[in-house]
């Protein structure tokens, strides 16, 4: 099933996608609710969703899947081809920062270039959705902790980043956490790790690799955070990105006012927003 | 005004602390409408306050002040002591972390020492809990954006913090972000960085400072953070602690469960937990 958060006549509300509709799901409150509710509320949404009464996407507006995550975690360095781009070595220990609640951003919306600023750059990644969630959750039984997968791109502004050794607030600008379209729900998915991951920047591939090369999988990510942290509900892991970032473009290319990035996942879709510097 | 969350015959609301006593506000939500809708509902909390007809303290379980902040910052070596104990120069910039939502405690509750961990270590830290908050705060107009302020102690399972260069999922364990017992709001407290802090392990003084020797101020800290972010009501900011952790003591001390943990600030109260083996 394909879920989504979407605004239509002014109300922002949790919905099922069924082909090129929306139907309401009618749960009180936001996808955090649906989440943890699924297991009560599944039966009803699958024939809810059979009905197929619903209203045409091109008359909603997406929001992302999950506005406001609990908490976001996200890897880095996590495939070959980026650890040897960033000219850093394989971490011996999977290496994790944070995205502010604040950075999500809906697929389609504008990304702001914050003022005052000019290096924003792109990184697309496979975003885990938690379920269940949980604490101290062996990599074995983690894929039922999580409820399913989402676009993502983990956009980064690279001076605020580097200028200091801790990454979480360079990683956490206003509209740097674009998500969506939808949460494809894990048994939709199938194996997360066998996903063509793409990123264009106005139309020229800059970022082509597959899940199947992450250093860390999903598996063990959920295994390592949640020694301390208990997952919740609607929480969200972006996985890492591949090789081709800006930063490490020679000459280094940042984002700039207009530029178009699209990030695309294969099964999941794709996700799209146009550069904006901040009045 | 002192303003607290609290659980009283199995409902948790927020609350006004006169004297012994806690008076309900009688506003749906949490702390974050409370803090939101401030200046609409202080004189009515104020004239509801000085009835005075509360439920005595002793009677109700003090919760964190916001159970679940938006975000939660914190800022690395922001007191000299700390720094030269640290090993590491003064940064040229403001270091920001985070810790997770879900690493909220309550005042007086355990603080769990997780499984499979060994190194627990505190830190005490005045929180400021933002307010009106909003971006690119000039540090001059920074007071305004500010609610108030509580006792914080920035608990750090020390091994995972330096496992890998980021702190983020080290500072993050459930419980390692107690906080309280309420908030004395920005009036009441008056200038921020003049105010004794304490923190004790089983009695013993193991930090004593003063606010007056953060590097970087409250108000620079706000500057800083809200380049990129937009801080929200409720978003609570630890910022810094001062010298005297126990991974710095010679030999090196880390919390072990029944070490009592009281942390202190002037004017504002204390928290203090247990710690406690996670079963």
């Amino acid at each position: 099933m394909k879920l989504c958060t979407f605004t239509h006549n002014g109300k922002t509300r949790t919905g099922i996608v069924v082909g090129d509709t929306v139907v309401e799901t009618g749960v009180p409150g936001t996808m955090i609710d649906v989440i943890r509710d699924w297991d009560a509320l599944k039966p009803g949404l699958e024939a809810k969703a059979a009905t197929g009464a619903g209203i045409a996407l091109t008359d909603v507006k997406l929001e992302a899947p999950v506005p406001r995550p609990g908490k976001i975690f996200a890897i880095g360095l996590n495939y070959a081809d980026h650890i040897a781009e960033s000219g850093l070595g394989t971490p011996e220990r999977q290496v994790w920062f944070t995205k502010a609640q604040t950075s999500v951003n809906a697929p389609y919306d504008p990304i702001l270039i914050a003022r005052g600023t000019m290096t924003p750059d792109y990184e697309a990644e496979l975003v885990a959705v938690i379920g269940a969630g949980g604490k101290h959750i062996a990599a074995a039984d983690a894929p039922a902790a999580i409820f399913g997968y989402t676009v993502g791109n983990d956009v980064t502004e690279r001076m605020w980043q580097h200028a200091v050794p801790q990454w979480s607030l360079g990683k956490s600008f206003d509209t740097h956490a674009p998500m969506g379209p939808w949460i494809v729900t894990a048994d939709e998915v199938g194996d997360p790790h066998a996903l063509g991951i793409r990123c264009y920047i106005n139309g020229e591939e800059r970022q082509s690799s597959n899940t199947s090369h992450l250093v860390y999988n999903v598996w063990q990510q959920i295994e390592h955070l949640s020694v301390g942290m208990t997952l919740e509900p609607g929480d969200c892991l972006f996985t890492g990105t591949p090789g081709g970032i800006g930063a490490a473009m020679d000459p280094r290319q940042f984002l700039k006012p207009g530029d178009v990035v699209r990030t695309e996942i294969d099964r999941l879709g794709h996700i799209e927003g146009t550069m904006l510097a901040e009045g």
